[in-house]
């Protein structure tokens, strides 16, 4: 059974490392959001894609799920000592990532090769692929501050403006990356991990091509990023308010009304399973939150044979 | 008494911070070689910038004399990790210097403002300027393998290959940074460090007006970077030899002729102190071999007592 999986951060990486340890390497493509992407002291940052990768490389800070760890800041700590912008947590090792990328960029190599290169440096089994290799650049209405670019809306910020609306700059004029539709066109089940909808998956999505082809995969499914109405981390429930929407699992379904065959939710949400199936979606009820890797794996086990059924299910259609 | 010292990195760094602890902060500038700079991973690196200013922080490493002390190297790790070129060594304190500075620079401020406000954050008092806001580029030309930028002459090939000339790529178009020009016509002493006069002194020199400024000051003397035929440090020694010169005081006094009234010789070279006077050239042997705090300030102190005497003398003529 060929999968892929779409990606953002700290969520998206636990589920596809959770994957990557129950599958077959080579049955497994991960499709990485690149809208967080940014300039920082000149340096190209690719939040999601490295936290991915670091997960999968066993590299990354289990306590803050993304960055490196044992982890040092002596970097971070010249610049601030020279009243240089601290806002970004730069580590020392991740910054020989930051500045490895920059070079081979700035030599006209596309980053989905250099992120084959360096998943090989790392022993990632699965292929990584970013969804594109032109930069696209996730931005964020808010109330009170207009239009900031994402990771000033996320991290300077600290999601505290109200949003109103995305945007994905450059998100039209993009390709998919190399490999990206090649893998959708050949997988069996797409898995849509627990990443914000709004700013992780989304872009992924409006690459152009790529939800066209998700369309065409036989089964599809997402694991909800709202668990208890609440996000595990990031600031996908405040969106849904700010929005106006409620944050739940129902949201998310809404979310990905007529891309997704089932939704993945956690057992507090079993009451939502009705509502959920009277939407034409099948649910699997489990454990959703990964605290470790046993959860990781368990969640990516129930999420495979959920699959499974769903494709027998179609089949007997 | 003004003091204007001419620097490149290490023995140069040394002597400057000598000057520092005996003169007032204000009757001091040190203008610091910059041809040595060059763009590495998309980072401004300035070497001989760096190497006097942590000196002078009392940041840098004492026993490499370049670098930070308590470096750390995972940044670096990293990089060679991903296969990226590793053969400069970037420690992570360090990259934090480059990349505020890159920084700064893309946002268009000169070089001199950024080394005057990271002096200021380091707690350096004397002034500190680089010979030019424009970059200069010190080439050397080998036997071996032609013409080479100078870290490649001297961090990647380790100074192997015989060298045949230099050249200072940009100096002709350049200004003296701000200040400096300044500094020499006030000054009422030039110290020219114990550094390599081919690679270090030369570039500073070569810089449109710097030297016929230097030609103004009252007393003008050099610390011979020659100690016993052997350069303390670098390939100074090297350079002469296949240049077909003796590495020798009488060729460091061959090399400053016209510039210099004084020269400081180590007592090991006591023997020369003749053939130097038959040149004109004042001489001072001491001890110039910095090992320590109390041989920079002994080695400063007695090289202003020493241009304090020329100075009464030339008074007398």
């Amino acid at each position: 059974m060929k999968v892929v999986a779409l990606a953002g951060g700290v969520g998206g990486a636990k589920m596809a490392d959770g994957l990557a340890r129950v599958l077959p390497a080579e049955d497994l493509t991960i499709i990485v959001n690149t809208g967080d992407d940014f300039n920082h002291f000149g340096l190209r940052i690719c939040p999601d894609l490295d936290t991915v990768c670091y997960t999968l490389a066993g590299l990354a800070n289990s306590l803050t799920g993304w960055g490196r760890s044992e982890e040092t800041w002596n970097a971070l700590d010249s610049i601030r000592r020279l009243g240089g912008p601290d806002w970004f947590q730069l580590g020392d090792k991740d910054l020989g990532t930051h500045l490895e990328r920059t070079r081979r960029l700035s030599q006209g190599e596309p980053l989905s090769k250099i992120v084959r290169d360096f998943s090989h440096s790392w022993g990632i089994a699965p292929l990584v692929l970013p969804m594109s290799d032109q930069p696209v650049e996730t931005w964020v209405e808010t109330q009170e501050m207009g239009w900031l670019p994402f990771q000033e809306y996320f991290v300077a910020q600290q999601c505290q403006p109200r949003v109103k609306k995305f945007a994905f700059k450059g998100v039209e004029q993009s390709l998919p990356a190399p490999g990206v539709l090649d893998a959708l066109e050949q997988a069996d089940c797409l898995v849509i991990c627990p990443s914000n909808p709004w700013v992780s998956i989304a872009p992924i999505l409006n690459v152009p091509g790529i939800k066209e082809s998700c369309e065409g995969i036989c089964v599809r499914v997402a694991v909800s990023p709202i668990v208890g109405g609440k996000a595990i981390k990031g600031p996908a429930a405040k969106m849904y308010e700010e929005l106006g929407i409620a944050p739940s699992v129902l949201a998310v379904a809404e979310s990905y009304r007529g891309l997704i065959d089932g939704l993945v939710i956690d057992a507090v949400d079993n009451s939502c399973r009705d509502e959920l199936e009277a939407m034409g979606i099948h649910v699997l009820v489990t454990k959703t939150v990964m605290q470790d890797y046993i959860d990781r794996m368990n969640l990516a086990k129930e999420t495979l044979e959920f699959c499974q059924k769903l494709m027998l299910y179609k089949g007997r259609q």
